[in-house]
């Protein structure tokens, strides 16, 4: 393949303390990542050792100093190395400030190369929330943080697993309040970006279904009205955009249609109408007997590309050389189908 | 296998305009739902004979006066032919008030049956809220009819399919509403009547999971306080009682930890987190493509065991010879299974 078609893509290691050093490693030794993208993993070079060392493999990269060097040597896994992560003053599976900092400084230097254009887009692994307010930051997570550094802009989260798509109207909130951030507008603007998505991920088609938010999608005002005065509008303003979208639909079996191949992404009003279709779907045991996920996170609304794993730190099983790349494998494949021409 | 062994189950044929005729046809010339019950059908002898005609098939049935009766002919189909649904009077797949009384009058008799003891437990096919209202019966489906038939019982809506199982502290209301009706003594009642119903199936264990409503169970309070006021404390409450219960857990990955075995029952707060995730599960399409459910409804709480299929009347392809009876050999079996000894 050429190298046109192998975008250059900024691998953030994610919090020194927890897998997410294992799974960068991990997914990098797997050839279907290689021969999709060009790696650029922004990190620390003695915990990506450390990672490699638990898992029985060693660490091939090349140290650049740049996404310009990276591009000199299109065949190896470059590593920007921050050396910002001692792995001797940060203990493996604990919260500390130092590594929040850390983690911190690969988001915003991956953030800045994408923003100029000089990678493609970027992949996270997982960091700790708690890490970060320990080191001053106060961000419910990554999307937050991206927000803030592109000045705030209006994003909102797809979740990916195979053929199914999901977009979310609303996440981190409480479920009353995810009832009142469902307006409108904010329906219309997840509507928009998720038909955005879907370009970038070049599908022939663009069907998306809008999920209701009450049970039978409020069975025409019985049970809840934010059908009726918000999402329906929104769903007639997206088709007066000429945009191919239906619903209010139930939100119990919009899902199952999806995964029928009737649609080609849903658009969830909670965090957890979605999050369930696609983690209850997504559900594997590996090999061990132990829970799998494949599953991505995307960021929409930025203006760079943007996937992540969809798990956390899991500092219970960190350094134990047992965590499952998958997850990041997909969120690889995904941003450099996103990236690709 | 011994009459002891296979439950004499009255099986209530639905709205005569829907597809419950059909399905209750198509179940019971299946034999493995004959080998392990005694069906006793209560309906329409002319719309049940009509309804194997357009299967193809003879409805091949034994009428008996009563329960009674019925127990003299256990290798039989039996019958209590209530005459009350006119072919010629019941348009196929309309709403009419003929056939919501129709369908109520079979409902009572099963429950009266049941309630004497005189069949082990009911069964039934869908019916139409619409014609119930035209019929003058203001019930907002089975499950409520059934609560005022016993009185006013408090029950709890069962869904399962396969070995998920998962119980609803909520079900037909706004999603505002729900909020407030996930209280610690409503939270308390319906892990007690999931315990209970784990009991009836004869499971080795009863081990119970309690979904939060909020995402990631509340994340400490972050997201909302149900978990930390109402949920945990009821979880504690039955803790105390002796069950085997943990939770609150995160909504988004308490059913993949279902699916992985490592509970035998959830508790959802709202009707879309248990739906969402059996639905999207269960969805199977049959050869000709069409969505298919084997999932069954059981209703918690009442003084006799009653199963139901998943899904609806489905007017649009009533008639046509291709309703899908597998939801309701499911809802026999596990009836069956609930009733015998």
């Amino acid at each position: 393949m050429s190298e046109r078609n192998r975008p250059l893509l900024a691998i953030t290691m994610g919090d020194p303390a927890g897998i997410g050093p294992e799974v960068v490693v991990g997914a990098l030794s797997r050839r279907a990542v290689r021969s999709i993208c060009r790696p650029l993993v922004i990190g620390d070079a003695r915990v990506l050792r450390r990672a490699a060392a638990w898992q029985g493999r060693r660490f091939g990269r090349r140290l650049v100093a740049s996404a310009e060097e990276a591009e000199l040597h299109p065949d190896r896994v470059c590593l920007l190395d921050l050396a910002n992560a001692d792995p001797d003053s940060i203990p493996i599976g604990e919260v500390t400030p130092v590594a929040g900092r850390a983690a911190a400084d690969y988001i915003e230097r991956a953030f800045t190369l994408a923003q100029e254009r000089r990678v493609a887009g970027i992949v996270t692994a997982p960091i700790s929330k708690e890490a970060l307010r320990l080191a001053g930051l106060a961000y419910a997570g990554h999307t937050e943080m991206l927000s803030a550094l592109c000045g705030g802009c209006e994003v909102a989260m797809l979740l990916v697993h195979g053929e199914m798509r999901v977009s979310h109207v609303t996440t981190h909130v409480a479920l009353r309040e995810a009832c009142d951030r469902v307006t409108r507008s904010r329906v219309l603007s997840v509507i928009r970006l998720t038909d955005q998505a879907l370009q970038r991920l070049k599908l022939p088609r663009r069907r998306i279904a809008v999920s209701g938010l009450n049970p039978h999608a409020g069975e025409s005002g019985l049970f809840g009205e934010e059908e009726i005065r918000e999402i329906a509008p929104a769903v007639a303003d997206a088709r007066a955009q000429g945009l191919d979208v239906v619903g209010p639909l139930p939100p119990d079996t919009v899902f199952a249609r999806q995964r029928g191949g009737e649609f080609d992404a849903v658009v969830a009003m909670a965090h957890d109408h979605g999050h369930i279709a696609v983690k209850t779907l997504g559900f594997e045991r590996d090999a061990k007997g132990r829970m799998r996920t494949a599953g991505v996170n995307v960021t929409l609304g930025l203006p760079i590309i943007r996937t992540s794993v969809d798990h956390g730190t899991a500092f219970d099983i960190a350094g134990k050389g047992v965590a499952d790349p998958t997850s990041m494998v997909e969120a690889i494949l995904l941003a450099a189908q996103m990236a690709g021409e």
